[in-house]
Parts: structure tokens; sequence; C-alpha cells
């Protein structure tokens, strides 16, 4: 039988950060680079505490948030081998909804209706394998996990970390 | 440690059936009584294939659906002892994931938005249970199911079945 992944959005198939530091440039007129954010937590990405409510809530910002790198061709391997679920924690910001269903369409339209979850918390996800940036995903998890890199989780290391699309192929190779 | 129920919505919070024959009789003039519906497949409960796709593309027909007799109370009573998620496999039709959001604040304001699962197939659904009317969901899931009845699956038998919401609450008692 095939084994299953959950894969998340934000962070993982799509560049949250780029895209957080594009809008917050473009409103609060501050540019910072996205390496000056390693360590940081998320609640101190920028100094305005409600900068992200208040940016994801424009109309489109879910929309237009660009493509990890890699992303898409590594999705397109792993789901010769598994079956692949695309799985977000989108039920906080519900006009995130269509949005995010929308940029899936655009962006991996291979991927089935029968595929994809947005939920609250992902404790009752019941995949094989995660691959999340967040450790309170993973950490509950049963499953394998595969640390997606970013500047929240670098001090943490026990998850096995991939450091981009490329580690995270490598990594599921040997679970094939 | 607390144990998790995937609760459906459509047949079990939600009541569908009156909801699509409300509909139906109000757009074809036909009244079918459900009691006219028992053991039949759900692509045959009226004449017309593509009626359900019709009336429920209809603005607002998800979130004027009447909530299944009971089940306010049951589920807010299944909350004292279980961890409680409403998992709906609402992904095939994108316009009803925000009519089902603002449905579930106005009937069930209780269940936070940490705890609501909307998914295409509900096979990478891990809870401890799960009561939902489709033996297509029932199936493939690893813990204890509950077949809510509905007039498709009546001639299925391999489900513990519960014919309303008090037979639910008399079950779940047992697993307290």
């Amino acid at each position: 039988m095939r084994k299953s992944i959950a894969i998340d959005m934000d962070g993982v198939i799509a560049d949250e950060v780029v895209q957080l530091l594009t809008y917050y440039e473009k409103h609060y007129g501050i540019k910072i680079h996205p390496d000056e954010l390693s360590g940081r937590s998320e609640e101190n990405v920028v100094p305005e505490k409600d900068a992200y409510g208040k940016l994801s809530a424009i109309p489109g910002y879910f929309r237009s948030t660009p493509v990890m790198e890699g992303a898409v061709d590594a999705v397109k391997k792993l789901m010769e081998s598994f079956d692949v679920y695309i799985v977000s924690a989108a039920m906080q910001y519900p006009h995130s909804l269509s949005q995010k269903l929308e940029w899936l369409g655009e962006h991996f339209p291979f991927i089935s209706w029968r595929n994809i979850i947005f939920c609250g918390d992902k404790s009752i996800i019941g995949t094989d394998y995660m691959i999340d940036d967040h450790i309170k995903n993973l950490d509950h998890f049963k499953g394998k996990t595969i640390m997606f890199n970013a500047f929240h989780n670098v001090n943490h290391t026990h998850h096995q970390r991939a450091n981009n699309w490329d580690e995270v192929l490598e990594l599921m190779a040997k679970e094939v």
C-alpha cells in the first residue's frame, strides 16, 4: 500500500516569509531581509504585533504568495511514490480558504480536491509522514516527520531538518 | 488522555436530506417525503442527475441547511468527555467552505476553529472515533465507527448504527 504524506502550505510550498516581508515593506516602508529573521519567533518577525493580521487581511494576500523554490517539481516527484495531501492550518483565517484553494489550483493543478485539507490544529492528521515547518504540528504527529527549514525553527533539533525541497526528496527517496 | 471524535456535517449534524428535498420541491415542483428515499443510492435521490449540483450551487444552500435534531445538545455533551472535531468533505464544493464555516459559527459557536476540518477524502483522519453517514468514509477509518442512519446506508450492517443523536450518546457513554 502506498504511504501518505501531509505537506504544509505556508512556509513549505508557499513562501510566506517573502510574501510577508514584501507586504511589510510596501505598507510600513521598512525593508527586512529574510536572513535577519533567523532564530526569531513568529510573533517577533516585525515590531508591530498586529502587522500579520492586518497585512494578511488585505484581499489577495494569500492568493499572491510566491511558490517556494523547487516545491512544484518536488511534490510531483513525491506523488509518483506516495499519496500526497496538502494540509493547511487555514481555519484561523477564514478569508484565506478560497484564496488558498485558488492558489493551489493555479500552482498545483495536479493535486485533486480529494487531497486537500484545511484544518485548525493538525493533531488529528493520520498520514505516515508530515512535512511542516512548525514544531507545534510536528511534535504531536504520530508518523515520521520532516521539519522544513524556517527562521522560527533554526534552534530546534528534535526533528529531521530539510533545508530545501532537494533535501526533502533525498530524505524521502530512502523511504520508498 | 482524552479521546477524539471526528463528526461529519452533512447528514449528521446538518439535515441535508430536508434541505435538498425542500429546495427540490421549490425549484422542480415535486414533493418527495424523506421516507420515500429509504434504500436509494445518493445518485438516485431525485430523477434529475444534475439536480444536487444545481440546487447546492444556489447561494445560501449550505448556509441555510437545518440542524439535525438533537445535534447541538449531543455535541455539547460529547465535548465534556471527548475532543470533538467537525470533519466535512467540503472540498468538492469550494463555494460551500465559507457557508459551512458561517453555519458552524451560528449553530455550533462553542466549537473552536482549531477543531474544524474541511477535506476531500477522509482517509487521513486519525481520530479515535468517527461518526459519519457514509460507508465510504467509515470503511477506511482505523478507529471505532458509528454509522449515523441515512437513507443510503439502511442496507449496510458492517458498522455500528445510530438512528439518532440519542443513540449516539448511549453508544459513546460506554466509551468514557
